[in-house]
């Protein structure tokens, strides 16, 4: 069902300026600068030699999954099996949960999933992982590929060491419907360390950890073909240790408040901001601030704030103002009208997609496409 | 389309001990304590002759505002006309829509909705909202009930003073296709003030303010029928002031963290917790805490973190522990089995239904009923 909203943004497609007159809050995606994060993320991995899988826990999205794809990438990783289960059905053709599966009920999801045809891959951290997946495989009769998460430091999730992963990989080995994949390592909370050294640091402790495994993994015998993990935020450092033979980047599409601040300097710009959120002046009675229809309801919260990011407001501050309602505290006095757009970058992106249906794609002045965002909070 | 999560959701309904086991992360409604806030806010507005018009931005919900309504609220607010518009095709009879309108689309729009016979009312801070719908009702050939939004203190929308009020009130009276239903004042940054006197005091001069533009209209010979505002935290107040003779309380039927933070004591727990996300243990190889499914995307932020509120996690404290992932700190040592579900309380109610899809509705242990929620993120 199209919303009277949806369907007069769709009657824009195409238009002159046409950016510029979205029903509001629209989440919009700048081509130009999404082509060429794309683009520059897959030549770094294959310059490097790495496999490039990344993760759509960012956008949710099918069409960019087949845009990532399209640039080289081998798959793409999935935070949850909801969300592999949206994207499988609309076609992406290769997925990797990485958050790992533990309950009867997943595992028969993801059996289920593996005999309807998609190319899956899922992660495991405890033996009864492993069991679940192995009855379910059996069940639906099929084969299901596994891999060991590996806690690098974070204590987040992961076996906790060599020891627990050795009995993992023999547990995986002796179930016939099971085959291992290989492992992951993946240090969420380094990814937005300050400064380059910062980050190298923690992903050489990390990655050491991570090593260390796969080095006792093929001592025994097992065979441990991929060794995946990574982030943004470690993109250089990941992909100059040299252990990762897989690379599982999220944010590089979009660059949000969060990373833009951690890497600005250090990358020398290499990714930029394509992803925004558009809103209009809804109430300009205040003698120094305009307020805007975009709120709490309309980003995630938990990063810096939104920045304004067009003309006129682009040196202005974003309050939030309520659930529905921002305030744009002005600089400059320019004249605004009511339902002047602004957009505004977000704090941090994967929380903000996952609170839209829909993105804008723009190129330029002109809206160019609007894409389901097919696994928006298909976080089960 | 139902995902396989919630084809599984549904297949647990009225079965015994059904609220443990849902697919989460989950949002859930607890129907004893709901229904005891519901009537509960319906008698306070009843015993002081003042009609309850609750605001649906809150839980966004057609099956709500019919438990709403049946209790005896003469409508809902809505905060935009999306949400007017997904509720009124739900079925939900009457509505007022709270922001103000100044855009020809929404004004269009909200005369469509009119012309296909929603009971709806809008509402304008500024000259050119009263011109767009003037037009837009002339050209749908409908008439479109408008009040008048006034700035209470805040700041946010509303018409500064009592010669603009007028101003708009003449311009409204001069718009044959538009009736003057009354005038609005809504003091959302009062609603958490800590403390009843506090919250007393600030809305005593937002209310003396609304009167101010009554009398005016009314002086003028203004038909100033209604007098709407109020919410949750000013409850109290609202009713013993005598100002307004509608109530928009939204939060009320949930009770978040920050409104707990806020009335708890002076309120003398006269509305309880209904509202929980539901998560499972998906990971539990660290030595003092556990990972569940719930993070930084099952949650608004902007508001106390989630607070774990069942056995054995009561005493536990929550930690964001990433987009998908929460960390339970553990206060004492029972045994943690993978899968076992936890149910927390949220920040901040209105964005964290916002979030989600579907409304899990138990009594005691047993889950009764799955609702759509129809709103969610019409914001436009």
């Amino acid at each position: 069902l199209t919303s009277p909203a949806e369907a007069h943004a769709e009657s824009l497609i195409g238009q002159p300026r046409s950016r510029w007159s979205l029903p509001t809050p629209a989440l919009v995606v700048d081509l130009d600068a999404f082509e060429a994060n794309v683009a520059k993320m897959a030549a770094r991995a294959a310059e490097a030699g790495v496999a490039l899988r990344p993760h759509a826990k960012t956008h949710k999205s099918a069409f960019i999954a087949a845009r990532q794809i399209e640039a080289g990438a081998v798959g793409i990783c999935c935070a949850k099996l909801g969300e592999a289960e949206a994207l499988a059905e609309a076609g992406v053709p290769d997925i990797l949960v990485t958050s790992p599966i533990a309950s009867p009920e997943l595992a028969q999801r993801a059996a289920v999933l593996v005999k309807r045809g998609g190319r899956l891959a899922v992660s495991v951290d405890d033996p009864l992982g492993v069991a679940v997946l192995a009855a379910a495989a059996a069940r639906e009769g099929v084969c299901m590929t596994v891999q060991i998460d590996v806690d690098v430091g974070t204590r987040r999730t992961g076996v906790a060491d060599v020891d627990h992963a050795l009995a993992l990989a023999d547990a995986i080995a002796a179930s016939p419907g099971l085959t291992l994949r290989g492992v992951q390592g993946y240090g969420g909370q380094w990814q937005h360390a300050v400064g380059a050294e910062a980050r190298m640091e923690a992903a050489k402790a990390g990655m050491a950890r991570l090593s260390a495994v796969v080095q006792a993994l093929r001592g025994h015998g097992h065979d441990c073909a991929t060794v995946t993990g990574g982030g943004t935020g470690t993109n250089t450092a990941d992909l100059a240790l040299g252990v990762l033979n897989e690379l599982q980047p999220g944010s590089y599409i979009f660059m949000d408040n969060q990373y833009v601040d951690a890497l600005g300097a250090d990358e020398d710009g290499a990714f930029a901001t394509s992803l925004f959120v558009q809103a209009q002046v809804i109430s300009a009675n205040a003698p120094r601030w305009v307020t805007v229809d975009a709120g709490l309801k309309a980003f995630a919260t938990d990063g810096p704030p939104p920045r304004p990011a067009s003309a006129p407001f682009a040196h202005d501050g974003y309050f939030f103002f309520g659930d529905e309602h921002g305030g744009l505290m002005r600089q400059h006095g320019e004249t605004v009208v009511l339902g002047q757009r602004v957009e505004l970058t977000a704090p941090h992106c994967d929380p903000t997609v996952d609170r839209y249906d829909r993105m804008h794609f723009v190129r330029g002045d002109v809206l160019v496409a609007i894409h389901p965002i097919e696994a928006a909070r298909r976080s089960q």
